[in-house]
Formats: C-alpha cells, structure tokens, sequence
C-alpha cells in the first residue's frame, strides 16, 4: 500500500502507527521508496525507525538517502533510547552569536517555511565553533529593536544537557524548569539538537510499559502481528523459568505427603492460599514501585517500608484468616481445621506484604532491576512459606483435626 | 514546615511533589496561608488539589482567595479530570480581533512578565462575545508591518476543541497535528483556555497508571504515608472479593477428593497448574490491552484474536506440559502420571491464552472495564478449568496411576 502512495502520504498515513507497523511496512517497499518516505520523518524519528529494521535491510534504505542525512541519521543511531540523544530533535535553528536582531530576523523570514515545520520557539547562538552561547526566545526578539547585537537579547549561557544525559535526568529538569525544550551539546559543548518535553514524556511512558510488559516475560513491543514463532519463544522462556521456580516451591507439598493423606481436605486450601498471597504480595510491590518513581522512598529504606507493610498486611490478613477460618470451620465442621487454614493465610499474608514492600528496594540496591525481578521471587518464597504453613500447622494440630 | 516558608518558595517546595502529598501540606496551615500557596499555582492544579481536600476545608480556602481567582477555580473544580476543562490551563493571552499587529504587540510589551510567566506562544483574537475568532503565532507577528490588523495574520477559524472532550479525542487531536497547544472552547464558542500536549500526555499517563493499581485492588493514589485504615480498607475490598473467587474454583478439588486420596502426589501439581494458566493467561491480557489502547484491534474482533492466541498457546502449552511430563514420570515413576499432569497443563494454557485474548475485548465490548475485569475472570476460571483438567484426567487414568 505504501508503494503506491506518494511518499508525503505514506508517511502521513503511517506517522501515527506503533513503530514496529511502519518498520514492516518499509520492510515491503524497495530501499528507494523506503528511503523516500523516511525523509518526511523527522531525523530522530528515521533513526528509531532504521532500528526496528534487519541490519542489512537498514543500510540498503541509508545508502539511498541523501549522504549528508544518511550521516546524520547514522550519528542518532549511535544513541539508546533513553539518552537526551536519543530522544533529541536534531531540526534547529542556529546562528551566528555575532548577529543582530535584525539579521536574525531576515533569516527567519527567509527560512520561514522551516520556521513553520519546526514550530520554532527558541533560536539558539553558537560562535564559530558550533559551541552554545546563548538562546533567544521569539518573543523578545519582536519586542526589539533591529540594531541591537542579539546577544544583548539573548539568555546567555543557557541551560542545557549532555547528550548521554538519561531520560530520569531529563525528567527532573523538566520538573524543575518551565520550559518546552532544553539544549542537547556534546563534551566538547557543540549543539547537536533539542530535547522537547513531550519527547521525555513519551520516553517515559514507554519505558514504564515496556518494563511491564518484561515483568510478564513478554517481548517488549509484542503485537500479534508479530511471527508466531517469535511471541510463542518470548513468552515461553519467561514461562519455562516460571514452571521451575513453581516446582521448587511445590516440592514443599510433596515433603507433607502423610499429613495431606490424612486431612486431603487441606488440598482445596494450597492453591487459596498460593494465589490469595500472590495478591497481596503484588499490592504492596505496586506501590513500592510507585513511591520509587515518584522517589518519595529510597533503596536504603527497606525497615521503614517493612514496618508500614506490616500493620497493614496483620489488619488484612486477620481480616481474610478469619473469613478462610470460618468458611473452614463450617465445611469440615472441625473449628482446628479452620484456626490453621485460616492462621496460616493470616500468616502468610504478612509475609507476602512484608516481602512484597521490600523486594523491590532490595532489588534496586543491588542494581537489578524490580520491574523484573519482584515478582518471580515474590511468588516463590510466599508459595513456599504459604504450604509450609498450611501442612506444618496441620501436622502440629494432626491428632485435633483427623 | 509551610507554614515558615513564603508562599512563592513553599509552592516552589511543593511543586514537583505528588498531588496528595501537597494536599496534605495544605491541610496543615491556616486557611489563609493555603490560599497564598495555592495562588502560586496555575488554576488548574488549584482546582485539582482542592479537590484532594475534605469539601468543608476547600471552601473555607476558597473563601480566603480573592474573589474572582476563586470563581475560576470553582468553575475548573465542576470538569473531569479526564476531559478537554480539566486538562487546561486558563491562563493565555486573548486579544480583541479588532487589534493591529502594533498593538498586539504593544500589549505583548506591556504584560511582558505575563508573557514570560506563561511562556507564550500563541495569541488569541475574540470577537466582542468572547467567541474565538483566529490564532496568532508569535512568529508571524515578528515578521509583520505594525499598522497590519492582526486578523490579516492571524489563522482564521483555527481547530479548537471542546471543553468537554475527553483526553483520547484530545491525544488523537495531538497526533494528527502538530502543535502545542489547542484552545478550548464552550458550546457557545467562548474561549475557555488551552490545552497543552504535554498536559495531555500527562493525563493519559496517570489514568494508565491508575487503570493498573486498580486491577491490583490498590486505591488510585495509594501512598503509605496515607492513614493506615484507608490504604488496609483499599486493599480488603478487592482481595475478599478474591478470596471468594478463589474458594468457588477450588471447590473443583474437593469434588474430586477420592481421586486426590488415592493419587496424593496431584495435590503438588494443582498449585502448578494454577500459577502456570495465570502467568499464560495474563500474558494474553497485556498483548491484547496494549493492541486496544494502540487502536490495532476492536472489540469485535475476538474471533481473530482467539486464532492468533490459540497458536501460541498449542506451542507453549506442548513445550510446557512436555517439561511438566517428564518431571512427572521421573518423580512418579508413572508414565501415565507424568501425562495426567502434562497433558493437563498443555490443554489449560490453550484454554487460559484464549480467555486471556478475548476476556479483555468482550468486556470493551460490554461497556465494563477491562483493565479492572480481567484479571479475576481469568484466574478464576482458569483455576476451575486446570483443577478439572488435572484430576479429571487422573480420574480416568485412575487404574494405570494409582
């Protein structure tokens, strides 16, 4: 279908879609015309793009693109995506620090349709050596006289970022200043480009869903588009891992054979108590990771975390314990049968809490990553202490319950 | 900690902080000395952090802001915080269309530090009725003769949205153009203020957010610096609802406890079976709520979705139950036991997949939340379908694996 658009169209039409859809579908075109409708992409945006592509396929698109562009976009490649590189707009006005207002504005007017496609809100001053002096915003520049040296305009020596600055970084600056973009410079102090605010936002959404998306062992950018043999084999490696750790905690089960021959009506509680667990444990996981992102708790305040988990995790598992007791009680008409369902899921609700607040700050401390990690081991060690519990008190209370 | 700050740094302070947080600030000064902070942010986080507030303490507030500050906040309070009035900043420069571009100018001069403060980048023109008539670009203006009247330059009858669109219609709005900002209007056409991109992004950012803690249970902005009983109640209401579920799919089990007498080494798999349908299952829920909120697949295509699930579920249900098979046999000695439990755990995740595909389309489709929805369906009757599945089949096998 691309193919028979003109490339303004195509990349109208393809603009809005997820980048893996529009990477197919230059996939299907030939380089020339994929190469094409790049150029109506914006720099930043072709590099993304060239990188959801086959390595040989990418290089066949850039060497039918214009060298000078093909280099630029090359250049963007050689940043990840969460860089100020990265997420940088490389279309900018620069000019001369030795101009004036004047002048400035004759190259405005001159280049006013570029003007227009970039929105431009901020001309940025460079001296001879491509280095940052300063930036004027629009606004001052029409309340001025043409004379005036625009560096007496100016904001001189600007705030700005390097260009391996992390989007967390990007973040906080944006949270700290009221601005729509901020400078990007190399070591050596040259503009390369523009970071906007909506560009870190995005990054920001993105990764937060692609991290959840791999804390459920999906492929990051999963759509069922996709190969089957390339979704089934991500999602199956995460599952395999999974069938391994649920073996080893179910291993528990199995050392309680006797006590479970006796009283098989506690089966019926094992996969309760799993799950109930699990819930309770991903709660209080769900809201470390927030107060991590908002950074409103550290890594270092796991006790703190621990003591607030704790009181709620002993109200609700009290409140379920009970609920699971009598429910218990009633249908085996035996009150010790319900004290130890119901106690151990009391129990081990306020060690699924108490785990579930901490495991993510203990991840983070040790520089793993929390989106992926709490959530295999959470269910883990709460599976394994859930029938602990259920069969060790049922085998304590063996003779009050046969 | 407020109350010995100025309001300027205070709100300074509390800027970058959470909602809720600043709220809680707010609560612990003088009525006074909140209306002073609040006045230091723009309208729209006053409405929004009133609003955090007990009703009778953000009137009293109310009651200490100059009247007219207070009227427009009163106004904000009455939208969603998920439609076009909650979203905007009411702070923007409108001009009378009957200006010349001197004197748009000369008003831009005069409220310079305004200017400044909102970062502008577009004029509104109103007829004499408020109603809008055309945008001006401050690029434009600077490249004008002063004498011009401004609606020679202006952007006649520009895109405007509705108060009461709702952020994905202002998203879409975003994506197909790219600008800034848009204004807003009421029915009759009078300008109400403007939305910003990154206002928009922010707002679909928190509802994704929101959406996911509360298919955990979680309250919307759960923090633990929140009251003990709120954060403890929260929780309670979803995991009793679970806990209920979880009792009516483990009710499976007890109607097969003969054959879990005779064979006690099922009970270890049924808590296997459980999580691994779980994990399968919301794995299909992720690929399917990312492909809604991209637009790639609609409601009524379950049909699809089921085909393109039930694929990959063949897949990974053979690779899983194959490995679940073998541990089986070799722990049991049995053949026959290892494809009970495999074979058991094969056919359920083809069956969780599939429910974890469509359950997220068909409840779009009933006008019920998906991202709330899903997750107990899918393990409920996953759970059901698994414990059934295990010992059914060990039900029939029962002479060869006993």
């Amino acid at each position: 279908m691309v193919a028979i658009l003109d490339a303004d169209d195509a990349a109208e039409f393809l603009g809005p879609l997820p980048e893996t859809q529009v990477a197919e579908a230059l996939d299907d075109v030939t380089p020339e015309t994929a190469a094409a409708v790049l150029r109506e992409f914006p720099a930043d945006e072709q590099a993304d793009l060239l990188g959801e592509l086959r390595k040989d396929r990418a290089e066949r698109i850039l060497s039918a693109m214009d060298p000078a562009e093909a280099r630029e976009v090359r250049a963007l490649r050689a940043y990840a995506d969460d860089v100020a590189g990265g997420v940088m707009v490389t279309e900018h006005l620069a000019l001369s620090a030795a101009s004036t207002v004047g002048e400035v504005v004759a190259t405005l007017r001159d280049r006013a349709d570029e003007v227009e496609d970039l929105d431009v809100q901020y001309v940025y001053l460079v001296d001879a050596a491509e280095r940052l002096v300063g930036v004027l915003r629009l606004r001052d520049l029409l309340l001025a006289r043409a004379a005036r040296p625009a560096t007496d305009l100016m904001i001189p020596d600007p705030l700005r970022v390097l260009d391996g600055a992390g989007v967390d970084e990007l973040a906080d600056f944006f949270e700290e200043h009221a601005f729509v973009g901020v400078p990007v410079v190399d070591e050596r102090d040259r503009l390369l480009g523009v970071v906007h605010r909506g560009a870190v936002d995005e990054a920001l959404r993105e990764r937060a869903d692609r991290d959840r998306r791999r804390s459920q062992g999906l492929l990051e950018d999963e759509l069922r588009s996709m190969p089957l043999v390339r979704r089934a084999g991500g999602r199956l490696t995460w599952l395999s891992l999974n069938v391994v750790l649920n073996v080893v905690a179910a291993s528990v089960i199995a050392a309680f054979e006797d006590t479970l021959q006796r009283v098989i009506a506690l089966a019926v509680f094992l996969p309760i108590i799993s799950d109930m667990s699990g819930c309770s444990g991903n709660q209080a996981v769900a809201v470390s990771m927030r107060e991590l992102s908002l950074g409103l708790v550290r890594p270092t305040e796991a006790l703190r975390v621990w003591g607030q988990e704790v009181t709620v995790g002993l109200l609700n598992g009290l409140a379920l314990g009970v609920l699971v007791a009598v429910g218990g009680w009633l249908w085996q008409g035996n009150p010790w049968f319900g004290a130890v369902v119901g106690g151990a899921l009391a129990l081990n609700t306020v060690v699924a809490v108490s785990l579930g607040g901490c495991v993510p700050l203990v991840l983070k401390r040790l520089g793993l990553d929390p989106a992926i990690g709490s959530g295999p081991i959470l269910t883990t060690v709460t599976d394994m202490c859930g029938f602990f519990l259920v069969l060790g008190l049922a085998t304590l209370a063996l003779p009050r319950i046969v």
